[in-house]
């Protein structure tokens, strides 16, 4: 068994001995809200916004995109699970502000190893097989992170699915000092028309 | 300003003020490996399986589908960021399992407001106008998520974007006891062919 695998069994062993009454929880979030964030591992969203089990659901992915399958889910969200806010929460020095859709396409066609990157270029680590179909994704690169932020918030609040009385706020996470930063109205943009 | 955003901005300063040594934390992830989970407000996979800020990638969506999405975050995740094991996590009691794409097109063509679940069938609360739109989404609802683990690793598996050399383990999440239970040879669907 790897050590990662068994650091982890461990670790969950510890949480479930002490799991007390959070057997209970209903299913719909407690607090009404969701959260879009990024896949980052310097982000925990339980921590930075307060959340115990039961209170709310955490999306993420690369980036923290509004992507299709993110609209997937937060229709799933408040639809069904009866969430009425939004926080759509991009973050500095995000590994999505280092690459563009041509450089992970040159990346992959070349190798399936991991590249590294020395600060300025990305460079292979490793030899080949490459695929091609990395040119057949959309990556969702990102150049400016308030930017891509409002783009995201602009796209949940003009599709068809999301109902005009969802809040939805957009903000920065920094990963220097932990803060969140309001993106410029973005707490105005949740309200309805 | 709503309660909910109150209460997240000031657990954030609160959490910022002891940041400590965190703002140091490089980008890719410390311990390698990456969490595809589900979004339910009722897992915290930093608190289930052990993770520090700098720890591991967290992808999360509804049901912690292998979506294409998930795929660009996992194919990112590996390429630029260097993780080399999955975990793919689906859990018990899981919202994807109360409902079928037909059940979800019929609630958002008859209203955009959140359904209620009676414990049989979905019922809803709000009025119209809703929306034909959910027809064009997959919404992927699980039937058994054992099923929907090892369907959801073997995407993964066959991807041809995913190296063999990365591992990928299945497991169900056990939201009365805490327990992370092994998917019958998960683990072993990780090695490397």
């Amino acid at each position: 068994m790897s050590g990662v695998l068994e650091e982890v069994l461990t670790a969950n062993r510890e949480y479930a001995r002490a799991f007390g009454k959070k057997g209970d929880l209903a299913m719909p979030p407690g607090r009404r809200f969701a959260i879009l964030t990024c896949m980052d591992a310097r982000l925990d969203p339980a921590k930075f916004a307060g959340l115990a089990e039961g209170d709310a659901h955490v999306i993420r992915n690369a980036g923290g995109r509004a992507t299709d399958d993110a609209i997937r889910s937060l229709v799933i969200s408040y639809k069904l699970l009866g969430t009425r806010e939004w926080f759509v929460i991009h973050h500095t020095d995000c590994g999505m502000l280092a690459f563009t859709n041509e450089i992970m396409r040159e990346l992959l066609s070349r190798s399936l190893e991991s590249a590294a990157f020395d600060g300025k270029h990305w460079r292979d680590t490793g030899r080949g097989p490459g695929s091609r179909e990395g040119e057949f994704i959309e990556w969702l690169a990102i150049k400016d992170q308030h930017q891509s932020v409002l783009a995201d918030v602009e796209r949940l609040r003009a599709h068809p699915l999301v109902p005009a009385s969802i809040s939805i706020y957009g903000y920065v996470y920094d990963v220097k000092t932990g803060k969140l930063l309001d993106v410029s109205g973005a707490s105005r943009l949740g309200k309805a028309a």
